[in-house]
């Protein structure tokens, strides 16, 4: 179950706070993003301008900003590398959507909703070849380079998460390792990105790609948890979308591991027979082993050695602000 | 109707002697592809392995490769680029064959059918970044580029096509436009590469392009015959998929342009109402106004366009296969 549209609105606008210090700045790519999608063919035009609209939070090109700004200056080569990683990221989110049967998203139809999932394929296609395109009018291979490795890494994530399905001994270690690639990667590049180009130091570079990850895993952690437990409103009242589709997140595989032989047993079975059940097994289980606080508690600690490296940094509006990012994603996800 | 498995196999014999010129230089592409597409998570593994096997005749890499060798000489940067536009190509087939619902590509199920469309989407994505991703390692952010710009018109040319279903009254220009940007582009985009790394001159490079793209336009009018008419055997058994998906290509453009006002009006009727008689009336009135001919006189004018642009060239072992495969791509499409 997703936060309300209440509680997103709040999120967004607790987040635009926090880009202050680099508005101008995130009002330049947002100009870029709807120059770049756009098209003189009609219908390709009135899909690539709705796509522009899916993403919504910008927290991608926000962290590369905002990560520029904390150890320099921001350049025009951060407002292009921004607006790629937007693209990229909505692409995924455009062919999520074609995955998950969505059919909303951010109170929008969904592209597959709106008009079918070839729309969604062919729309996210063009997103990727355009953000890569993009990347290269840097005239810097090094942007191409780091680019497409990252998003090897998102595609190589989505895959194993997909293969992952129905995998009910899935470790901890493995669940983390595949939402660092599907989900962090791509906050690591921006902070990456927005410090190299920045001209920081190799290893402040090096601290912030970590921060940019780790307090990706965290948001990631959090929104796994939302998408069990949604606002308070919801609780509990239903399996989550991750389960349904057969997929373990931090709660389901801490409770297996900690639970009894007989309270294991029994969880398995109820999942592998997609039982009625399971939900209250499930929920009950989830209580009587604390599996919502140790989550909330992996998650903390992730933010927590994200605001470490920070340090090297001198004090600025913008350092100020990645921190509070960073604490906000456990907080509260949007 | 798609020419049987003997046809293609003849095909694709006729072509591995037409690469025998950089027969080696294939052989390098091919083992760099198997290189490129393997992980290390088992899944992931399997998946991009079998879709390297779907990619089939190579007809991308060998047009760069030839057109380096007769240009100049094979360098690294080919062997990487002809592999990059090989997975790209790849890509978009498999992508292709979830919106064509096809369950066989070149005697193989396809990833669609083997797994699912979740697995051919996320296939697709992986290749297009891991294509990009390999381009990006010539260190050459003009290589990025090129392969960028090429690309998004491939997509934009898929889009533009999707948008032209049940477009009655597509202009023969329009048509050649379209099949310009989803075939020939990355015909163009081969040559293009294949010239400018072999450092030919701005002229030649031009040309080459110009071959790659009158190339590919005469390969996708053939490609579209066969479509509708398959090899003699099946000679109008079926509507083919383009109409089934209410596509027009060049013999029903020519067709209903050329007709009579009450053919016109009887066959605009057969196609929105999708008639069971639409078949016999569309086969018909080919037949009555000679629209095989005419569409096979197009494809020759774009190959004898071709072939002249291959006339700054010294004579090569090369340069002649460029103008034999030029003569077979409407000779017998594969």
């Amino acid at each position: 179950m997703n936060p309300t549209t209440s509680d997103a609105e709040v999120a967004a606008e607790r987040l635009a706070e926090f880009y202050e210090p680099v508005a101008d700045e995130m009002r330049l790519v947002e100009s870029r993003l709807r120059k770049e999608m756009q098209s003189r063919y009609p219908f390709v035009d009135e899909l690539v301008r709705y796509g522009c609209m899916l993403g919504g939070k910008r927290l991608r090109p926000a962290l590369l900003l905002l990560t520029a700004k904390a150890c320099g200056e921001v350049r025009e080569e951060h407002i292009v590398l921004a607006t790629v990683l937007e693209m990229i990221h909505t692409a995924t989110l455009v062919h999520d959507d074609v995955l998950d049967r969505a059919e909303q998203r951010r109170r929008l139809a969904t592209v597959n909703s709106r008009w079918d999932n070839e729309a969604s394929i062919l729309l996210g296609d063009f997103l990727f070849s355009h953000a890569f395109f993009l990347a290269s009018t840097t005239g810097d291979a090094f942007a191409c380079r780091e680019i497409g490795l990252s998003t090897n890494r998102v595609c190589e994530g989505e895959i194993r998460q997909k293969g992952s399905r129905g995998q009910y001994d899935l470790a901890e270690d493995e669940y983390l390792d595949i939402i660092d690639a599907k989900t962090a990667e791509l906050c690591a590049c921006a902070c990456h990105l927005g410090a190299h180009y920045a001209g920081a130091t190799a290893d402040v570079v090096e601290q912030m790609t970590h921060f940019g990850r780790e307090l990706g895993i965290a948001f990631q952690i959090a929104d796994d948890l939302l998408d069990l437990y949604g606002n308070e409103d919801d609780i509990g009242k239903s399996l989550g979308t991750d389960l349904d589709q057969r997929l373990l997140t931090l709660p389901t595989i801490y409770t297996l591991r900690e639970s009894t032989v007989e309270d294991r047993g029994r969880l398995l079975s109820a999942m592998q027979e997609e039982s009625p059940e399971l939900h209250s097994l499930l929920f009950d289980a989830f209580s009587r082993y604390d599996a919502v606080a140790y989550t909330r508690r992996r998650g903390d600690e992730y933010v927590a050695k994200a605001i470490r490296r920070l340090s090297p940094l001198s004090d600025s509006p913008a350092k100020s602000v990645l921190d509070r990012i960073a604490r906000f994603v456990v907080d509260r996800s949007f």
